[in-house]
């Protein structure tokens, strides 16, 4: 199957632009099966007040953003991981969503908030969901995510195949380094999905990035570019966890040893 | 403090040269605090029998190797972690042992065996301790452990400012690519001790590397050469465990939802 990413600088603010530049850019990426887009890219990131965000998201249930990703998804026949400015009644959450031909599939909200996103959002509360799409399995991480390796490893021992990582990366490089490590140790293809360009203060760091179960890099973006990419990969890669011929990464744990209380 | 690495080349079953080498490359050191020297080094690592193996082995008690460490720690006033083939009555072990001015301290068995060390040691039982030495606290892993993002965390979690990571590492540059990831996660320093030259069918990679909390390299050895280095190092970075005024790393952790188990 093919995997890739778009980066883009979301309009802050203006779904319906947002929705613009996400139908233009996908159009490139052609024969795609999974399509990954960055955090909060519905609405832009850097709200200055509650309100604002407010303003800018949407319930999953009536989207017009996501009937927009249902009917991009029907129409290449792929599915996309999409970041997602979400409303519920009347909290906020920093959500991704999973969208097929068939429709909206499932979300996973944000479990780790960074920064101000402390005032604006709820933090993630459904866990960490892997959903199985039929060609492979599929989990979601957001952004600041990536920092904390216990979420990696939870998704890979549920069976992901592809970890999805829509993201506004703030940091230069250092998530993008990390990336393929979390790869290789878990032995999973990850899709990090970065904007680009600035909002106020801040200024996002692009360099999206494919890696695969062996930590190498497929492909990666520029750091100031919109732009796409896809690349061919081999889902069985995902599910092979020998290290070597007598080392299975996950059979190997030891956690009653980890667990292991050590007198003085 | 100052925590450094030497990188050499065991001789095969013969802990007399070996003591003889470490010997000369510790002087080049001089005035370390915490020095790191590669996994199994008192006696070369790749057996083709049990028998080769156990005879290369010591017990803690009563060894010549650690008797060594024991006057040099005293000599220069630092302490040393170092491989150490160990022999258990009628097991080996993959070991890691701490050394300090005042004697032998305590010791670390590799949990995860690579390849044909399944044929000759034990699997490590005695968990992941941490060891308070004063100026810090000294958590130990062994090479192939690197690609098991829990024990660094189990470690980190555990209080460990510095991991000392004794390594006969393989393949080329990987765990070297890991490694300030493995410390920018969990906010800790590294300092991962590898050998050079070959055994038999085996070539080990060298690049030994110190990775500070912030993930920056602050020392890393040639692929080749028998060398040394040591960098000095606050440790009170360890202890900050803040990515941010907003995040803490260890607090903003959600081990309920890790668990959270979805219904579909």
């Amino acid at each position: 199957m093919k995997i890739g990413f778009v980066q883009m600088r979301p309009v802050l603010g203006d779904t319906a632009a947002n929705i613009k530049k996400i139908t233009s850019l996908i159009e490139d990426i052609g024969d795609a099966d999974l399509v990954v887009l960055p955090e909060l890219c519905n609405s832009g990131y850097n709200f200055k007040t509650g309100e604002s965000a407010f303003k800018a998201a949407e319930e999953v249930n009536g989207s017009q953003f996501i009937r927009r990703l249902e009917e991009l998804c029907k129409q290449f026949n792929f599915h996309i991981v999409s970041g997602f400015n979400e409303r519920d009644n009347d909290r906020l959450y920093n959500t991704a969503v999973l969208v097929g031909p068939g429709g909206y599939i499932g979300k996973y909200r944000k479990l780790h908030l960074f920064l101000n996103e402390k005032d604006l959002f709820a933090p993630g509360d459904v866990g960490l969901p892997v959903f199985d799409i039929g060609t492979c399995k599929i989990g979601m991480l957001i952004c600041f995510d990536w920092i904390f390796p216990e979420v990696w490893r939870v998704l890979a021992l549920k069976g992901a195949d592809i970890i999805c990582h829509p993201s506004n990366l703030v940091i230069p490089g250092l998530c993008q380094r990390a990336v393929p490590i979390h790869a290789v140790t878990n032995r999973v293809f990850v899709v990090t999905a970065n904007r680009i360009g600035d909002e106020d203060d801040l200024t996002f760091t692009g360099l999206s990035i494919i890696a695969d179960p062996r930590g190498e890099v497929l492909s990666q973006a520029s750091s100031d570019r919109e732009e796409t990419a896809a690349v061919e990969v081999d889902i069985s890669k995902a599910r092979d966890k020998n290290a070597t011929a007598r080392n299975h990464l996950f059979d190997d744990r030891r956690p009653e040893e980890y667990n292991r209380i050590n007198k003085k």
